[in-house]
């Protein structure tokens, strides 16, 4: 197997293989040379040659754990320097552009999208960690021309012990507007807040501390994202804004029964019988 | 000592002393007999009468564990029922409401309230847990004729390993409001617009769980904060609105690299150097 990228993700994934048992040979690459030799160091991986074509040669499943863009310009490149039958796979976000560089790079026979909804805030092969994946949800995508390479994919994470579903990209892409591009925003929303109005991150306790912890996550990973955006995104954004809004009015008049009425229904939502 | 209220806040409060090395004897008391019998049952208090008046009859420190305006109605009857040697404490989150329930009983100089910011979504006493305060900051107020028996309340709490720490009963009330409720209100108002959009609590990842384990707060609680909301927390709803629409826009607008410096400010915020 080859691992494209040792950061947060693909550190983690080369970190937990490496344990397994019956063993993986893993072959990792990083554009740093820091992080290829610190996943070496640790025993991450077997390999981790300075270029990539290297690393993919002998791989029957690579996995692209770049940010999303590189992983789609990396893509066509990889599946040229890959015989055809092997599997590839990613850990992007979304779902839907890489599919479309699969099927621009004639691969989407080939390919068998990854989206764990595991990471971190903190970025790069320091913050990986063997057991990133236990319990996380894992999405994969497929063209039906590449079904029959689902099963592999799914075991690999089964192995880690994360949850495979099945899903189509852009319905996935859709759902990870709400579920997951959403709440972040609103972190760093609250957050610029915060910080306009004087507030120190010392002085939140554990829920301000909750609710803020994804404003510390880098902008790099997710530009990519937003520039992908599913016009989901700006409507949730749009409703948060309503919704606060109305929350504000309902404060202000002293409407008690109307934050409580608020209140209770968010906590049936998330507390479902 | 008297508890008074064995919820989740006095529960633990309980629980934590009655572990303390020297001793401590805590008499505690709930309007609910089940939180009573819980509280002998695991040893967490000495004794647990079902009249508050006994409970805090011989006490010479009594903490009122209450919600908010639970808390502010018992005050004057504590204040009645102990002698004046007695120091009368409470952990309600908002400090105001509760100076001012101190000083129509004409017991200011005997009351340094507390505010530790820390507890649970869940309730009752079944929620409660002898560790819940250690780390914790817990704010202490109290009227300059009570500033003799503040060492004694900050001792207690650092026997518990909380970290007190002075403030006035208003100044604390306008950072709450941004620091505690606002957090509160944008879970719920991201959770509503979630619940609006389908987006079940199970397909959220951890970035998602955390930014909503607050919606699932009960209101009761709450609501009391509410009445005595300071006008800091509409505003900080409105400049919440104010900034999802800004976000909204950029996202829209494709403006990245707007995106992006919203983004690496609130990251230099939550990470100060």
């Amino acid at each position: 197997m080859a691992v494209l990228g040792l950061g947060a993700m693909g550190g983690s994934l080369a970190r937990a293989l490496s344990v397994l048992e019956p063993g993986v040979r893993v072959v990792g690459w990083s554009p740093r040379e820091e992080e290829r030799r610190a996943a070496l160091d640790v025993g991450a991986v077997a390999a981790a040659p300075s270029d990539w074509q290297e690393a993919v040669a002998e791989a029957d499943l690579v996995v692209l754990a770049a940010p999303l863009s590189a992983s789609c310009d990396l893509f066509a490149g990889v599946a040229e320097a890959t015989s055809s039958g092997a599997t590839l796979s990613d850990v992007a976000s979304l779902k839907a552009p890489v599919a479309r560089a699969a099927t621009s790079a004639g691969a989407e026979a080939r390919w068998v999208g990854s989206h764990p909804m595991t990471g971190s805030e903190e970025s790069g092969f320091a913050a990986s960690r063997a057991d990133l994946y236990e319990g996380a949800r894992v999405w994969t995508v497929a063209h039906p021309a590449a079904e029959d390479r689902v099963p592999r994919v799914q075991s690999l994470w089964r192995a880690l012990r994360a949850r495979p579903e099945s899903i189509d990209a852009d319905e996935h892409d859709r759902l990870m507007a709400l579920a997951s591009h959403l709440p972040q925003l609103t972190s760093n929303a609250l957050a610029a807040v915060l910080r306009e109005g004087g507030v120190l991150p010392t002085r939140l306790g554990p829920g301000g501390a909750d609710m803020t912890r994804l404003a510390a996550s880098g902008s790099a990973m997710w530009r990519d994202i937003f520039e992908h955006a599913s016009p989901e995104l700006v409507a949730g954004l749009r409703a948060l804004a309503r919704e606060a809004a109305k929350v504000a009015d309902l404060v202000e008049a002293g409407d008690l029964d109307g934050v409580e009425e608020l209140m209770n229904a968010t906590r049936a939502w998330s507390r479902p019988e």
